[in-house]
Parts: C-alpha cells; structure tokens; sequence
C-alpha cells in the first residue's frame, strides 16, 4: 500500500509540470502568462510534498492494514488526484474566485479524508497503542481544514487573503512532523 | 511482477485527470461541461482502485510464477490501460449509447483477463492449494461479467439503465475480497 | 536499478495510450481513424512487454553492475522512450512508408542497446559464469535486428511486408526467455 | 525516499517524450522541425540520467535522514521537475536565447539544490565520516554550477557557445561517480 500510495503522489507532483505549457514565442513577453501557473504549480508542489511526507511516515508507523484503512487510503489519493486540475484551472485563470475557492474545496476534502484515514489507523492499533500517543492531539491535522474552509467563502470576498490563508497552511505544515518520527525511533 | 503492475495501475488510475481538461472560463458556466467527465473519473477511478485491491492480493497470495502467468498479467493491464481512453469518450460524449457500451466492453475484457490470470495462477498452485480453497466457488467473478455483458447490449435501449448496471457491479465489488486476506493469514 | 527500468518501462507503456486522442463524435463513425493507432498500440504494448519481460529476467540475473552497464541501461530506456512517439506518428499515417521505417529503426536501436546491455552484463560475470551459459547463443537477440534491419528498407517497397516482419518478430520473442528462468532455479 | 526519488526521476525522464508531438505529415519533410526538440530530449534524458544516477549513489551511502534532508530532496526535485517544461521551450524555438539561458538556469537551481543536499548529509552523517571523505573535495559538483552560471549570459551573446558548455557539463559528469561506488564497496 506505502509503495502504491508513494507512486500516485510521484506521478500527481509530476503531471502538474505538463500543465505549464510551453508558450509560443521566445521573448520574455511569452513567459508572462505561465508566471501564475509557475506560482500555482510551487504552491501545489509543495502541498502533494507535505502530503507525500506525513502519509510516507503515517504508513511507516502502520502495522495493521484492514479493508477500510485501505480504502481509506484510496479515498485520499482520488482528492490528491484532483490537485493537478484545481491548479492547473486556478492558474489560468489568474486566482478568480470561484478556481480559488475550488482549490480550497480539492485541499478541505484531501485533508478531511487524511484525517479519517488517520483515525481509522489508530483504531485498528488501539487508543493506548504508541502510534496514538505519538499522533496526540494532532493540532495541525484539525486546524487546516478549518483554513481550507474559512478560505473557500473568503476567496468571493478577496481571493489574495485566500491564497494568504492556503499559504499559510502550508508553511505550518512545513515543519516536519516530528510526533511520528519519534514514535518509530522509540 | 508485482511492483511494475502495482507501478502500471498507479500511473492509469492517475493519467486518468489529464482527461479532466482545465476550462478556459473560470465561472459556473465553464465548470458544468466537466461533470459528466468528473463523474465518469470517479466511477473508473473506483473500478480501477478495485482492481488494484484484489490484483494486490492475488499476487501476494500467489508463490509460483511461469511465463503464461506472467502473460496473462500483462494481458489484464493491457485492457485495464483503455480505461482512461473509454472514460474519456464515455464522459466527452454526456454518455451516449456507443461510448457507454464501449465501456462496458473494455470491463468485460478486463474481467475476463483478471479470470484467466487467476485460473493460471490457481492451476499452478494445485486445486487443492490454500489459494485454491481461499477463492472458492469465486461468485463475484463469475457475476461480474455476466453483468458487462448485459449492459452492453442494454446501452443501446437505455445507457442510464447500463451505467447503472456498471455502479451496481462495483457496488458488489467496493466490500473487500476476505477470502484471500483470510488465506495470508492462517 | 531494476526499479527504476520497470518504472520508466510501466510509464512507457502507459503513457502510450495518451496517444489515442479521445474522438469528438459518439458514432462508430467517429471511432474509425483509431483504430489504426489502436492496432500500433496494440503492438507497441507488446514490444514493450517483451523488453520489460526479458529486461526483467536480465537484471535479476545479474549479480554486479558498473558504470558502463548502468549507462548502457539509460541507453536502452533512451531507445524504448522513443516507442511511443513512433507508435503515434506510425498510427497517425496509416502506416505510411516513412513512419513504418522510423518504427523499425527504433526497434532496432533498441535491439541493438539490449544486445550490448547483455554483453557488458556477460563481461562483467565472465563467460564462464552461470549466466553466460544461460544466455547460450541467443539466437534470439540475434534475428531479431536483422529482422528489424530488412523491415527498414522494405517499407518502402510493401509496408505491409514490413509491418508483418515487426509481428513475426514479436510472436517470436513472446515465447518466454526459458533460458534465463533455469539459470536462476538451477 | 529513495524509492519516491527514483519514481519522479523515472516519470520526469518519460513525459519529456511527450513534448516530442507527433507531426501531421508523414514525409521527410513533416519530421523536420521535430529535430531541434529531438536534440534538446537527447541533452535532457542524459541530464536527468546524470541526476538519477548521483542521486541513487548519494542516498544509498545515506544512512540517516532528517526533515531537512526530506524538504532538501524535494526541493532538488521540483527544480529537476522543471527540465521537462525548459526542454520544449528551448526546442520549439530552435535554441532562441532566453529559452537557452532559462535551460541553464534551471540547471544551475538544481544543481544548487543537489549540492545543498549533499552538504546536509554530510553534516548529518559526521565530517569525519567515510561518506564525507568518499565525496572529497567534490570538484565536480563545484564546477558544474560555474558552468551553467557563465553559461546562462553567454547565451544572449551566442545560444551555440552556452550549449556547447551544457554539453561539456554533461560529458564531464557521464565519467561515474566513482567516490561513492567506493565508498560502499569498503
């Protein structure tokens, strides 16, 4: 299931390069309109990385597979699949609202099946199992969906503190999940 | 065999949203051609995770490979690669008769070609193997077909009649296949 | 090293299905100009998992790599890389006789990058070793580019004659390479 | 991360083929302006060959890993995930200079990326370490980013000169790493 899962995600950070189409002329007036999408494409790169390390290192920590964790897994990777199309029409648009809000809706739902599939894993080791006491609280898992969906009705209102709000997500995430790391290295 | 079929399935279940082409507008308007394709994404993207699960499971439970079975493994990804091809006319086309029936077609080949790799497998195992006793009499299997089959013709007459048909055997399949994680563990 | 030649080998014959330009209309009409790329396709796939059979059984065999084999590896990925853009151009034109000759050319680049993977690999285990006994005479990797090397020039006169020398080719190599799989059992 | 490393490698090193578009004609003639972008995905495939091939060699003489070593992979990696996107570029508009010496720029970001990569490893495996001697003085590595460095104004006084130091850079680094592949044997 890890190496699977470890491919999808491979191949989803790759096929949003194919989005940056490559423009016709050869000035720099050419590049202009893939800037947006060049940002977008950061962005989402950096989103599928984060996913790609907290799920490596959640399935590291997963002894125990059953038939729902695995379809949990799958349900996951369908809403990470949808990441290159909400980038790739958010970029072409230039953030107007409605892809912006799209974005935050593919990003709440990814992050809304990651914490059922969290859930679901620590069910099936126990609640005093030591995969649980590292999760502990896990405040970053219950924060972000609540910025993806502040975001979504705030991108009608300005799309720029929506894509404020996306990024900051981001960087929080961007501090390594140490909890999991410790639970293997003990 | 079985890391490069598990590589084969990840990269079609995941080409599958280069079909899911970015729309020029960035309104309502512009989303609504892309829900029949969004829908018909989600159905392959199910049947595709279905035949991960249980080709995943199969091949942990089979011991002794030969070059038919290796063959045969190669004939099922062959079908299962036109499903990205038969998901996007099917979708393009709002589900018209022909698309629906092709589609139908290409699941009727793929699980035809899931049977004989599992027969070839069973065969090489001894019917009287773990892996034999573990499939049984194989209903699903048997139905599945059966159920292509008739929806081919049924999407000339009714094409939501055939769609429905297509849910229902997926439906049947989302429950997963113990008998083989059964066989793994005792 | 195996992993990464399945992988690029799985995405290879994967992406060559991007090529199958869904068609616009939903008649059988609109499915006829596929059907001569679905024909290339059919026989590209097979090419593709004749390399990824034997290529397989090749490294697995093979217990010291260096330098220059991993290189020659690239180089045979470099070759099959190129299968699937002469799949496209070849279905494109109804086999016309400049495609059909490019598809033997690469074949045979391929042919001949496979012959000198094998060679080096022999070197570097000695030709006293069990797997230059295995390999024997290879008569095999033998006929086969001069069978590539005929088709060429021969697409120009009948490019049904070429085209029947790349299927006779293939139905020769689709009997498994029995060779390799003793020397790993004995 | 090997295993994810060596998979966006193999699926970047396989889309660049897309880029080659299939032309509409089938003479002589039709194949001609597929020949920059063929020159262009020779020089790419090599680059990237270079990376998987370091890059393999440099993780499994890894014996421990951090969260910044994770975030400086990934980091290599979007910088490598942006070849593809240069490569057309740079081949649809027959080697102009700003696509040329954006070529090189993306070069030089990754080869940045690489050396800050090694140089977290080394820090987290010990100067004293046998990976740190093995690497040594790293002239290569040194080199390369001065080349792509010179090369990225050159071009706009002549495309040709800058590639040929693109393909100098590439010659130099074809030799294998040697220090590695030690480093492991003893």
């Amino acid at each position: 299931m890890a190496g699977f899962s470890d491919g999808v995600i491979a191949i989803l950070i790759t096929i949003m390069v194919l989005d940056l189409k490559v423009p016709h002329g050869s000035d720099a007036e050419a590049l202009r309109p893939v800037i947006p999408l060049f940002l977008t494409y950061v962005l989402s790169f950096v989103y599928l990385g984060i996913y790609w390390n907290n799920h490596h290192h959640l399935l590291h920590a997963c002894e125990r597979v059953n038939g729902s964790i695995l379809w949990a897994n799958l349900h996951l990777l369908f809403w990470l699949s949808l990441v290159p199309f909400a980038t790739g029409w958010m970029g072409e648009n230039h953030f107007d609202a409605l892809p912006v809000a799209l974005y935050g809706g593919i990003l709440l739902f990814a992050g809304l099946a990651y914490y059922l599939l969290q859930t679901l894993i620590v069910i099936a080791h126990g609640h005093d199992s030591a995969l649980a006491h590292a999760l502990g609280t896990d405040l970053k898992g219950k924060i972000s969906p609540i910025g993806y969906a502040v975001a979504i009705p705030l991108a009608f209102v300005s799309r720029w503190a929506a894509l404020g709000l996306y990024i900051t997500v981001a960087l929080i995430w961007l501090v390594p999940d140490r909890r999991l790391e410790q639970a293997r290295s003990t």
